[in-house]
């Protein structure tokens, strides 16, 4: 479940809690698509807003809506006491997996970083997938401490940020993280516009969001990608251009919100306060991408 | 309560949860010291790591410490509808004001920062206090959007990080806020090595995380401050350099903790994991500098 495409969908909330049958619905849509793998509660699943209870509930949906497509469950939070409960939950949930990134309020040291996984390693009976994206954590993971992590017991995956689109800087960028972590623990990449870079430069999965409301788009382009054909993979991605776009200029969470919304998978509002929909204009640009892109259902 | 010296106790942590006692001891400590505010729940009392029924108790633990000094409550959360639930909590337990920090983990536009000071500010019945800490929330504040903040009801304060060390552009700093706000909301500085700076400057208020440990060593600076007297007012904070150079090094936090410990205010560990408490080099030097500033009790 650590290779090929695993799709990471939104969480439908609102301050009432979550829309469970919206996201059923959604993890079923991407089992049935033949996605690898199910990553629920991601950043775009919202796991850092949510409650104990509803992060709980939404791993038995979550499980319970796959069928046979494994799932990986986030657990992060800022205390390493929570992290440990949602741990325990995700396991109850039937998770065949956990997703950990370490989430900061004060900064954390590199020794901290690291404490935090092996605490939580030392605590787990199904893999972890370490979780690196700085966008949210604003941790900065050099290749050692990488290295040092992934050398944990259970340690099965690194979900890595966006590789640079240069194709030889990509290729080294996953080399050179490779050579730190043992053979047998996968690389994936994620950061949605760089799939195919990824894919193509020697990752091997695809940790996406919009898969998980365009699940049939993204196994197209990892398909291609793992069998090796290059221009094809890429050019079934820059097909894609439209939404990429909109993910730089709006943020990713709030694209892939509206984008549930135009395919009717969610309604509005689906974003947990403070995080707020798009505006109108917003929102007409994600229906013309949509359009311009062939996926409007 | 939003001018002079407001003191932020740490707050005694394992992951057992709140050292009750020792947490009573130092909010006493403070109240008796002369400080004009306790800040409870601030980043230093590790606020952003407690669960919502920890948050409460030490917020009624706060009230009934301080005896007649007035208690500001953070309520700052990742979703709004948390931070509601601890502004109720904070005025339940008897606050006199809330302070809020824009906690983020997906990156936040302004207008959803301005949105979450004014779904809170629409539901509370005690003064807001706008918290303004980029090191931890990430979130850059503009003059402008602090002053689209300041103007919604109830605003009385903003805490803002340290101003520049050079004493011009420390005035200039605050001037540019001090037009962007209503006359009535103050401005107060934090970073402690800032303290006299800002109070220099202009700033109307200390909020100081090391005063929480210091009380006295912290109040002597302000009052020197605020009698206008400069040089007495740096003198003073220079005599404080050694632990100034500390919290560069290592970190306010850890080295608060460390203070604590070393002053018998609390046991270690104090501070929720994954955070750990300075090692024994450390430890070392933290006591190296109190001796040296000659407050080791």
């Amino acid at each position: 479940m650590f290779t090929g495409l695993s799709a990471f969908p939104l969480t439908p909330t609102t301050d009432d809690g979550i829309d469970e049958a919206a996201y059923e619905r959604m993890v079923g849509r991407i089992a049935a698509s033949g996605a690898d793998s199910v990553g629920a509660l991601g950043s775009t699943g919202g796991y850092a807003y949510l409650g104990r209870r509803e992060r709980a509930r939404a791993a038995r949906l979550a499980v319970r809506s796959a069928g046979t497509v494994p799932v990986m469950v986030g657990i992060g939070a800022l205390r390493t006491r929570d992290v440990l409960e949602n741990a325990e939950d995700a396991q109850q949930a039937g998770a065949s997996a956990v997703l950990l990134a370490p989430m900061t309020y004060q900064p954390l040291t590199d020794d901290e970083v690291f404490g935090l996984y092996e605490d939580v390693a030392a605590h787990l009976s199904v893999p972890l997938v370490v979780y690196d994206n700085p966008v949210t954590t604003h941790v900065s993971f050099s290749d050692e401490l990488h290295g040092r992590i992934a050398h944990l017991p259970g340690v099965a995956s690194v979900k890595i940020p966006p590789v640079p689109a240069d194709p030889g800087e990509a290729r080294a960028r996953v080399a050179g993280l490779r050579a730190a972590v043992p053979a047998d623990v996968t690389i994936g990449v994620s950061g949605d516009g760089a799939g195919a870079d990824g894919l193509l430069a020697g990752c091997d999965a695809w940790y996406s969001a919009v898969a998980g409301v365009l699940p049939e788009a993204c196994l197209a382009v990892a398909r291609a990608a793992a069998a090796g054909e290059a221009e094809r993979a890429r050019a079934l991605s820059a097909e894609l251009d439209p939404l990429w776009e909109l993910f730089v200029r709006y943020g990713s969470y709030r694209v892939i919100s509206a984008i549930a919304v135009e395919l009717a998978l969610a309604c509005e509002p689906n974003l947990p306060r403070p995080v707020r929909p798009l505006d109108a204009a917003g929102r007409r640009a994600v229906a013309a991408a949509l359009d311009t892109i062939g996926r409007t259902s």
